[in-house]
């Protein structure tokens, strides 16, 4: 069982004695709700450090108005079992009041990445999640952060923000993990209804397959995002929000595909009221 | 004489080692063109740490266009002998490319409190010192950071975003320097013809009559305000910005002023085409 620590002071004096005695700290950022997706980052911090927190906090700032912030599935009893079972040692459970403070008026913003994709349909959810990881890289003061591929363009806009801001904290990114039939794990998935469950798995088919024409050397960029689209409109509750075939890096969608160039497959699509999102990124050939 | 160091990399690592050997680092931040109210700076942060890092940085995300970026004055060899005879351990003069390459794209903002006063003036300007100061923090990893109080709402914006970001750093402030006459020290006076060094000094005067009036009772911030007015119309050269009896840490407008509360009486006032700020801290009796 890891160690819960709920105070802001008592988790930057603890991170303060772990460096003063030279031990690498490393972060695993999660909202809670923690599932194989989650175990796998923390085995993977374990692997880079001495001492592993978990931080389990649902931002309010990165959620926009009409979204799930209210409903986000909460257990945090179940994520302190699961994060020590996967190798935590502590557990970081801020409260919001302590994290955002009626005076509160600080963001953290990326420009431009963060206009694209999940940005575009998501205003402001980006710069909530920048502001929160750079409050816990204060307070925990990792060596060593890691994220998941499943979200692609969070990592894009933390590593530039990384960088950009000079952090002295180390990313790591580990591939998505996925239900046998290659749903991508998510904490969302709770909310899909038994037929929404059985369709669910079309995302990674359609991903698989633009992946599939890409390495048979496929040069259209349009007739590889068309073939997804069609795949995922023989779903009857699919409602697609995007589709994208992008510049892995950059995040701008691509027309041409280039021999090396890196490519990040993506798509953001609705069953009923839940919104999934998963991307597989490829290098041409 | 202070050493100088001109790459990010080599003055994190140099600030890993001063911590990893429990050593106190003090970060002094300015855009060089150093004076007496530098030294005082350099000053108190030799009383507060082991090692002191000036950093001197002409920042051009704090510039807006037309502003005085391309003229600012400059002079890293006389900063650094200056530095170092005031107690500067370290001068760390990055290059504009190193701190914001090509695809730079991440900003800190605070909101609200820099929307008023020089906010309102220069839109933009926190923006790029909210930033340049975070970046500064993840590089030096100071302990300590000492700013001057002539820079009133720098210190209130720059308070703010330390508490909300939790950053482990604590802000140190100390009383603006001035000349004989009054004058708040300023690397910008160097701009002032002689005409108008004679004039400037009404500023100050005038700062000081309002927290006279403040002192014996006045209740009404408007009056107060409009005296700072008559006062420096005197002068037939100084064209007012603004003239401000604000709250201290809100930095609203006051209209009332009631017994206990902190009030900052700032101004911005230009002598031909150089613009000089300054400020009086006053609580009312």
């Amino acid at each position: 069982m890891a160690e819960l620590i709920d105070s802001i002071a008592v988790m930057a004096r603890v991170s303060e004695q772990l460096r003063g005695n030279g031990r690498r700290i490393s972060l695993v950022p999660t909202m809670g709700a923690l599932h194989e997706g989650h175990r796998a980052l923390i085995a993977r911090a374990r692997e880079h450090s001495d001492a592993v927190v978990t931080s389990v906090f649902v931002n309010p700032t990165q959620f926009g108005k009409g979204e799930d912030f209210e409903r986000y599935p909460r257990n945090l009893a179940g994520d302190i079992q699961k994060a020590g079972d996967a190798g935590s040692d502590y557990v970081f459970a801020p409260s919001s009041a302590a994290l955002y403070p009626q005076q509160y008026r600080t963001y953290v913003e990326v420009e431009h990445l963060t206009g694209l994709l999940e940005g575009k349909i998501r205003p402001g959810h980006f710069r909530g999640v920048t502001t929160i990881v750079t409050k816990l890289f204060h307070i925990v003061m990792p060596h060593v952060a890691v994220f998941g591929q499943k979200d692609a363009q969070q990592v894009a806009v933390i590593r530039r923000m990384t960088q950009d801001l000079d952090f002295a904290v180390e990313l790591v990114v580990i591939p998505t993990v996925r239900e046998a039939d290659g749903l991508a794990r998510s904490s969302r998935n709770v909310y899909l209804t038994p037929g929404q469950r059985a369709e669910a798995p079309v995302l990674y088919r359609a991903l698989r397959r633009a992946e599939q024409r890409i390495r048979e050397g496929s040069t259209d960029a349009g007739a590889v995002r068309e073939e997804m689209r069609v795949m995922i409109g023989q779903s009857s509750t699919a409602v697609v929000e995007y589709l994208s075939a992008a510049h892995g890096e950059t995040l701008e969608e691509l027309s041409a595909l280039v021999t090396g160039t890196p490519v990040l497959l993506s798509l953001a699509v609705r069953f009923g009221s839940t919104r999934l999102i998963d991307n597989i990124p490829v290098v041409i050939p």
